[in-house]
Formats: C-alpha cells, structure tokens, sequence
C-alpha cells in the first residue's frame, strides 16, 4: 500500500505555534505584565438570540418522534437555501436553490472542491496567501505560480501580475485574508475577464463579505457581469455569525459552469452525494435564522462591534503614520512593520515593549516580510488598550 | 481547465429513483391500499433525552459570552475523544486519544480517507457493496478488484475468494451494509494476517457494531491481534444513536500503522487540520452524552426497538423457510428472493401483492442479484402488520 507521496511535499508551518512558545516565554518571565492578543483569527462574540432561539427549538424537534429528521439532503434543506437565494437576491444576484450547496464551512469546501478538477491544471495563488490554498493544491501535486502582492499594487495582484503565464485555477480572497485588501469591481471584472478568455476558473473565497460597508466594493463575484461562467463562490457564517465553532458554509456552483463540456454542478452534486451526508439540521436551523429580520440586527451590531474595533486601530495608525490596509472593510488590518523592522522582529518588539501579540505577514508568504497582521476580534477594552499602549510609546513608521 | 475525468466513468444509481418511482406509480393507482416501507435506511426514533438535554445546554453555552466556543480542535474536543477512548477500553481495546479523530459520519471520512493514499493502489471491495466504496475510488482512478460474497460462503468473503490477487486496499464493513452478516473474529483474522503479509491497509466500517449482542463477534477490527497494524477503523453515532441528521462520527488511525516510513496518523492529521474545521461544539456534546449511564440506557433502548423488529422479521422468514443473513447482529435483514424471483420481480411481487417495500439486492452489485434487503428501522405497527401479510398469503422459498 503506497500513501499519497505529495503529502511528502508538505511544508510543515510553524507560524503559529512559534507565536505561542514566544508568548509562554514572555509570560512566564513576565508573570505581571498583561499580554493582549490582537492576532487572533476567531470571533469571541457569543451566538446572537436569533441564532441560539432557533438551534433549542431545532434540538427539541429532534427529541421528537413527529418532528426529528434523519438524512437530510447533502446538498441542504430548502428553508436554508432559500434564504441565501434572497440574500444574494438583494444585491441583484439571482441564484436558483440548486446552485447552492450548504456546507460546514468555507475551509472544508475549498480543499473538497479541488476533487471535481484535474491534477494537471496550474493553480494561482497569491503572496500572501492563505495557506489552505497552497497546501490542498500540493496534497493533489498540481503546479501553483504565486502573484505578487505587494505595497505596489495595494496587496490586490492584477492580470498583469501573472504576466504570460497561463493559469487555470485562480483563487482570489476579498476581502483578503490576511491582508484586509478589498478589489473593486473594475479590479474583478479583468480577472473575469481573464478566466473567460482562458478557460480558467476563479475559487472566489468571500468568507469575509459582511464586513464590507463601502457599497460601491463587491462582495460576491457574481455582481461582475460573466462570472456565473468562470467563478465558483465559497461563503461561510464563521465571521459572518460567529459560526467557527457552530460550522455552517455555503458554496455557489452556477448551473452555466461549463469545463470539457461538462458541468461542474452536477460533478459537484456528485462529489456531495458521495462523500457527504449535509449539515446538521440543528445547526442549519441556526444558519436560516441569521436571515431573519432579527437575525440581521443581531449580527449586524457584532460585526460593527468588530468594525469599531477596526477603526480604532487604523485611527492609531493614521496617528502615527504607519502605512496599512484593511480595517475598513475586513477585520483584518495589514501594516508595514515600522523602522525597517522584520516581520519577526516587530512581533519580538510589540510582546516586549508593549505586550501586544500581532501575527508576522512572513508567515504567510515571502511578500508578507516586514509586514504585520492585527485583527478587530479582540474586545473593545482591549483594542483600546493596545493601541494607548502605541500612541504612549509613540512607534511610527 | 481540465476536470477531473475520472468522474466521467461514475455510474449514475438508479435504485432508489426507480424504486420511488415504482411505488408512486402503484400509490396513485391504487390510492386505498396501505403502503409499508421496509426498505428505509434511516432510523425513524427521535434522540434520546440524555442527547437532547446536553445539546440544548451546549446551545446556551454558546449564547453567552464566558462559555461561548469558537474554533475548536479539527480532530475533536478532549471530553468527546476521552469518552470514546473509554468506549472501546470496555473491549480491551486501547487507543491513546491521539488516534481518535471526530467526523461528521463514517460516509465522509471513508471518502476523505482515500485523499492521503496513493491512487495506483489496488481496491478490494465486497460484491455486494456499500456504493459508495466503489465511486470515491473510481473518482480519484485506482482500480477495482470485487470479491464475491455469495450464499456459500455466508456473505462474507475471506482471503481466498481474491485468489491470488494482490490488493493494497480492502473495504470491510461488518455487520454488513446491505447484507447484515458479522464476520467472526476467525474470519478477520485471516483478513489482518492477509493485510500483514502483504502491506495492505484494511478500512474497516464498523457503523452498525452497536447492533451486535452475540458476544462471540468482534464489534472493532482491533478486538484481533495485529489490526493496529494494518487498519483504519469507521465507525458513527448514526445508527447507534439515530444521529442520521444530526452528524457525528469517528475514525481510529493508530499511531502504529506505518507504510512507506510515514505515519498515516501524522499525514491524517495534516488532512483534517488543512481541509476540515471540526465537528459542531454543540453535537459533540450531544455524542459525549451517548456515553454517559442515561444516554447508554436511552440508546439501548432503542437499538433493542429495531432488534425486536428485525426479530419479528426473522422469525418470519424462518417460519416460512426463506434463507437469509443478518437481522441477529444487524438492523438489515438479507433474504433469497423466493420461488426463484430476481431481486426486481420480487420487489414488484411484494409492492403488489403485499403493499411492501424493499430494496433489490441486485442493486448493491452483480451477487445480490436474486437477494431482496429489509430493514428493521420502521415502526413496530408496520413491521408486524407486514409480515402478517406475508404469513397470511404464504410465501415460501
């Protein structure tokens, strides 16, 4: 019995449990210094009552003889899709319930997706990246070429970042983890452009749609004319409805996905059927109820609970004229590590100065040295902290 | 962009469309008889109060800010994982919680499983099968060897039904799906001594092990020597606790199974940390409390409901002379078609002149032609009232 050698060619990533020896470290020499954690990439705001309502009602359903449900369909119950129907609805995207597949999350389908596709297409990435993309891709031996991110182009690679070479699997991520950067739609309508052209497909990773507030920024692909025909959408309620531990995504295949005259929505439902078995149904209920009227008040005043947190970290940088991006429409804020620093050296700086905990850009790709992520997960106390902390001491760019 | 063409060689499944068909037809030709459906694959009785009760506590955690859980661990929490390592320490089997890793069902994992090992391998699978054995490997190309299950030898196959065929990869699933037969420990010694001698890796499906009460049959491939060696073990909360909707599973990769120098442990884990997220906080709580003395009285209770149902079937079958597997150890219940039907002439004898509905053997691959598959997941009301139908018109062998 052979394993699948490409694993071999993983590259093992120690980014985050470096960051984790280096704050034991500092902690226990420093047992009196109170460290503030603004790298974090989960939400820590508690399920809204919408949600939380729905789930109990859901669970004593399921005690029920007369209302418990088995097998559900793999690909999600009605009620839910159909409300995602009407969300896409109202920014004039028209999706029909079968081109929606509900999934536990936008991770899981952005590996899986890869199985309905060839191993012999070249695969785009961009620098920095997300590592999910990079390594599924190497899990499968596929080719990968990396587009420069990079302060140049505001961290947001265009067609022309690829020069000549010819891509047929690009991923884009906006807004961008890790860096916050948001494309406009002229920017995605030439990567549409591209894919069109060239027969490729675009994975569009919109997990981080509903921290976009400017309306004139995309927050599905499918609002650029003729993505229906080269992008697949990944959504999820991770940071949408604080679902990282609850699990609920949701995958656009448009039923005019059309590659070697097949389609890639029946390969899809395919791949589903096969390998799948759905969503809890107690957590699809939950999922259905961030689409209600309540439902929406609640999570819209957790993202902007987030958001203000944002803002007042890209305020303190305004301040002390350090250059970023995101914060204004991600969670996310990307900054060039001031005095020329490392991204490992602003990191040692930050804990031992000022005992804030930031993510190094490096560790997500060569184009993230000397660069720096914080994010708005944090609370409200401690965001404020941090940055006095920084105003204080006064580091600037 | 190429798809991945090996989906094209799938063969559409028609069972259980055409069977639906079939009885939509007879429903609306014959609106006054009363249809009983023994052919269902789903359990039909709600949770159990003990799960119930934890997951609507895990709800509230969840809405309140100081036990609200984000991101969990990809391969489980610890108290779910402590609780199964306890599970299988009752058989003597010990596992360190490291091999232990939560799914959302058996059916997901033992698709993913395949994505970490090498596609040239060869597959032994079981004629008839568990569909979807056969199409995750026919989409990822590895080639196929069937092994004959047949009257003669009870259902099960053992090493010398594959001649001299080396595989690399051998599916077994006791108590069998759709057969119902139990291999005894004997029988897959032979497969792990097999899998020993020739560097093969067994996948052993153990979701119905909770419907096994003869204490002389192994529930665990690792109740025999040498399996830790030489097997991944699935198994579910599906049908052990009517989990079919609310998805819960877990999958055994011991830290000893070694081929090609790597640790498939180590590699399984690097799949599930890259492409999955973790089960819901709230349903490992629900299949935590599976364990606990109510939950276990609770789902015993219910097991021992579908027993009771496979019995009354049996004794039936005995009564009228029919040959079958299963239905002791196991909610299926395989009978020879009589009077020399095939599986699809006796799925329209029963639907017409006895308003029952089965699945045809046939369905399941080449040996269950002539075969006819009932299961003991309806209610107690119907499964009596169709076998009076039977006994009263006299079926016979």
């Amino acid at each position: 019995m052979e394993i699948n050698k490409n694993y071999l060619n993983l590259e093992a990533s120690y980014l985050f449990s470096t960051i984790a020896k280096k704050v034991n470290e500092y902690s226990e020499q420093h047992p009196d210094k109170n460290i503030i954690r603004l790298g974090i990439g989960d939400v820590t705001l508690p399920l809204c009552k919408a949600v939380v309502d729905a789930m109990k009602t859901a669970v004593e359903e399921m005690g029920v003889q007369e209302t418990f449900r088995g097998y559900g369909p793999e690909q999600g119950y009605d009620f839910l899709k159909s409300a995602i129907k009407d969300y896409y609805g109202e920014r004039n995207v028209n999706l029909e319930p079968d081109e929606i597949f509900i999934s536990d999350g936008a991770k899981s389908d952005l590996g899986n997706i890869l199985d309905i596709l060839g191993t012999n297409n070249t695969v785009m990435v961009q620098d920095p990246v997300y590592p999910v993309y990079v390594d599924t891709n190497i899990m499968a031996g596929r080719k990968i070429v990396y587009s420069d991110c990079t302060e140049e182009n505001g961290f947001l690679s265009g067609v022309n970042d690829i020069k000549n070479e010819k891509v047929d699997i690009i991923y884009l991520c906006s807004p961008n983890n890790p860096t916050g950067a948001v494309y406009s739609r002229e920017q995605l309508k030439e990567w549409v452009d591209y894919a069109l052209k060239n027969n490729s497909l675009i994975l569009f990773d919109s997990a981080y749609e509903a921290f976009v507030s400017d309306e004139s920024l995309p927050r599905s692909i499918y609002e650029i004319e003729g993505a229906k025909n080269c992008a697949i959408e990944f959504c999820s309620f991770s940071k949408t409805a604080g679902f990282t531990g609850t699990r609920c995504g949701y995958t656009i295949v448009p039923a005019s996905l059309v590659y070697d005259n097949t389609h890639l929505n029946k390969l899809w439902l395919r791949r589903q059927t096969t390998k799948f078995n759905g969503v809890p149904y107690i957590v699809q209920r939950g999922a259905a109820a961030v689409f209600t009227q309540e439902g929406q008040n609640e999570i819209k005043a957790n993202i902007n609970y987030y958001k203000e947190n944002a803002k007042i970290i890209t305020d303190t940088l305004d301040k002390l004229g350090i250059w970023y991006t995101g914060g204004k429409n991600s969670p996310y804020i990307w900054l060039k590590c001031p005095m020329g620093m490392t991204s490992w050296e602003f990191f040692d700086y930050l804990l031992n100065e000022f005992q804030i905990v930031g993510t190094p850009g490096s560790g997500f790709g060569k184009n993230g040295e000397g660069y720096f992520r914080l994010t708005s997960f944090g609370s409200r106390e401690k965001t404020i902290e941090a940055m006095e902390r920084l105003i204080k001491l006064g580091v600037t760019q």
